[in-house]
């Protein structure tokens, strides 16, 4: 009894109790250890600024080849900048949107178990059978939140980027064709339209200009970005035939560049999240389509070329859309809403840069009217997701003239103007962006 | 002093202890609760049969067309087979795999944090540069490991599954035509190749038909299935024409199916995760290409076509291809190599099947040679992904017969063969295989 009671003394009970709590911690410390290392065997991007140290630069070849391509900007240490080093701003790469993601922690990160997805299949009763029902329901919700389009009596389809929805849009509304659709874009048109549609030599369509000086005869295809790639302009189509079709590419309609005036009500309307969210690695748009016709031969045609689109991307973007929807909640701080976060960014950003092109006054860009947003309840000028810079006076190539400089653009013959016009991507990395407007602040003639 | 020692005597110890054990335990509990919510915030899809007695049927229209769909097997309750019910054989859904992928747990689980992939770009100085690094790397790992094809002095392209590189291929190889080159398989051919070949009435290629009775004179391109889809016979070309392109989908050339004989060494081999580790869902494909040109205007393709492919999707599959390398470890249990695993499975289900057919009487399958496997040190019989089916006597339309008795199959005529066979699904489900066979088994004249 008394062995028994020394066993069960206040010391021994300590002792037990300290080595308990030592197991304790230390099982502690190997969960927190699992989940760091889960984590970093998966994350094989590192974040922000630590990669752009560590990126080589490579040779480009054409601006109009996304390869060979560089980094945003090769700084060897330090903050000075070193006008030796590329600063790419080509291509429209949404990486600015990772520094919000990143403040968001993990309220976006998704988990997924190794069983998920060993079907072909999302939702076998939908029009749209490969399209995840979760994603759906957020793209309706976001279109709700931010009232920038009708989504009722609409049909989604899902696509590996809108540039695969954009090619299943001509092939849904050409694909019993007797003769080829001739398909048009006002310019400056979005650099990729021409040789995505003549990249196969299809007989079912070919690409025919400029929308503006398009006098064939026969069926067409107008496409009309807006607000449009590269120049930030609201548009409307141009052509205006009888029986003309209309395909409105909304990539940019979202109240981070442009004010939300109304409720885009069109035939067939596409949006991806490259440059709504930021998230371009995911490839994921979706067009909202008002014949169902033409929406089983999207999917038709989405089935022939990749029979569906990643579910596990689809998983992260309906997420994603969620955690943007949850944000423009009454409640949410403003630093914390999505959109808000996002456009006081653009706004800073054009600021800097027309006060570097005044300092250079060799530049222009173009002036915008302002527009009442219904979503921000207040009326603002737009903050496109391109500057459509303009050299003046006696510069002809503009591409060439900043490539001098090592800034990397993208000329106006692409988008089917003038060399003197060049695109500028407005949506690169805080450092990239800073070094870009000093750097052109300083260029003078 | 006597009650600074009071407050560190053993009793006064005891009690702090005990109450930070308490707060250790709740702190693990909600670690884990906290693991828990995450995962079943993002788990859509139910795992399993769970699944198949919700899934609701619908009506299909065409075996060529994914959609409409509907579940593999309507069950409504119990195990017994009520005949009303259909089973859907007719795509090759790899539903199979789903349960080995539960029986690893959390091996393979990925967990993204928001903010990753906001770039367009995964490593730009790759020919491929939409190509994860890490994704390479396991590929040409998977591929020693197995011995079933050669990496060295080959590029890697990524593809939004191998559809998306099949036709990358065909245009690499075609881009620069002066006249449309004859695209041929021999039949029977995987059906979607005419469909997807002559989709968009291209000028660069055009469906040939059968190898065969290929007579035509000018360019061509033959595409090699080995082992083949639908009939799991081992294929080498057969135009065998100077200047002749070839290009080899080895989707099925994995050891769960047939014997690895050698490590395949072609200009062009096509594979894809679908049919070797199961995820359909994920839509990712690899090419191995020995030209680099070739292999830069594939990516040229993809560019076009959806500017790159699903960096989620790419992260899982790495993910998943090394946990399959990783099990074929010498110390790794039987039951956990992955192609150990389904490799008895696929002899299993084919063990049955030929039973069930010899039962019925009226049924025939293909009889293959045994091979010696390179990597399973052994003799064994091809054990397809597929069922090639023939229905003897005096049926003429296989798929309408099986139809009837609510089996659900791919005519013939879709491989450009006779109707009297059909193409069946040997990857589907323990419950929807099991049904099948007992079923089929009772099917008599």
């Amino acid at each position: 009894m008394e062995n028994l009671r020394s066993l069960f003394s206040p010391r021994h009970m300590l002792v037990l109790s300290v080595a308990l709590n030592v197991s304790l911690v230390l099982k502690i410390i190997r969960q927190r250890k699992n989940i760091r290392e889960k984590v970093s065997r998966v994350s094989m991007e590192k974040p922000k600024d630590a990669q752009i140290a560590e990126e080589s630069q490579i040779e480009a070849s054409s601006n109009q080849n996304m390869h060979p391509t560089l980094s945003p900007l090769n700084v060897n240490g330090g903050d000075a900048d070193d006008r030796r080093n590329v600063i790419n701003l080509d291509h429209g790469d949404p990486t600015m949107y990772e520094r919000y993601w990143q403040e968001m922690g993990d309220k976006t990160t998704v988990v997924i178990p190794g069983w998920q997805f060993t079907s072909y299949f999302s939702d076998a009763g939908n029009l749209c059978w490969f399209l995840e029902p979760e994603l759906a329901k957020e793209i309706v919700r976001l279109h709700k939140v931010v009232g920038n389009a009708i989504t009722e009596g609409r049909h989604i389809v899902v696509g590996t980027g809108s540039s695969q929805l954009f090619l299943a849009a001509l092939y849904a509304f050409t694909d019993d064709a007797s003769e080829p659709f001739s398909v048009v874009s006002a310019a400056p048109y979005y650099s990729s339209y021409p040789a995505a549609t003549d990249c196969l030599k299809s007989g079912l369509y070919k690409w025919g200009g400029d929308a503006r000086n398009f006098t064939k005869t026969g069926p067409y295809i107008e496409l009309v970005t807006s607000p449009n790639n590269p120049d930030g302009f609201v548009r409307k189509s141009v052509v205006n035939r009888r029986g003309g079709i209309l395909v409105h590419d909304l990539a940019y309609y979202w109240p981070q560049y442009t004010p939300i005036t109304s409720a885009a009500d069109y035939e067939l309307m596409l949006f991806t999240v490259s440059k709504s969210t930021g998230h371009a690695g995911m490839r994921i748009g979706w067009a909202l389509v008002k014949d169902p016709l033409i929406a089983k031969k999207m999917v038709k045609y989405i089935e022939l070329s990749t029979i569906g689109v990643s579910k596990d991307s689809q998983l992260r973007a309906a997420k994603v859309l969620k955690v943007v929807s949850d944000s423009c909640g009454i409640a949410a701080r403003p630093r914390e809403n999505f959109f808000t976060y996002c456009h006081l960014l653009m706004a800073e950003r054009w600021k800097l840069l027309r006060e570097a092109v005044k300092q250079s006054g060799i530049f222009s860009l173009p002036e915008f009217e302002p527009g009442f947003c219904n979503f921000f309840q207040c009326l603002f000028e737009p903050l496109p997701a391109f500057a459509w810079l303009k050299c003046e006076g006696v510069i002809e190539d503009c591409e060439s003239f900043l490539k001098s400089h090592n800034i990397w653009t993208r000329s106006g013959r692409h988008f089917g103007v003038s060399p003197s016009y060049v695109r500028v991507s407005m949506l690169d990395r805080d450092r990239t962006f800073g070094f870009f407007v000093k750097r052109l602040s300083q260029i003078h003639l």
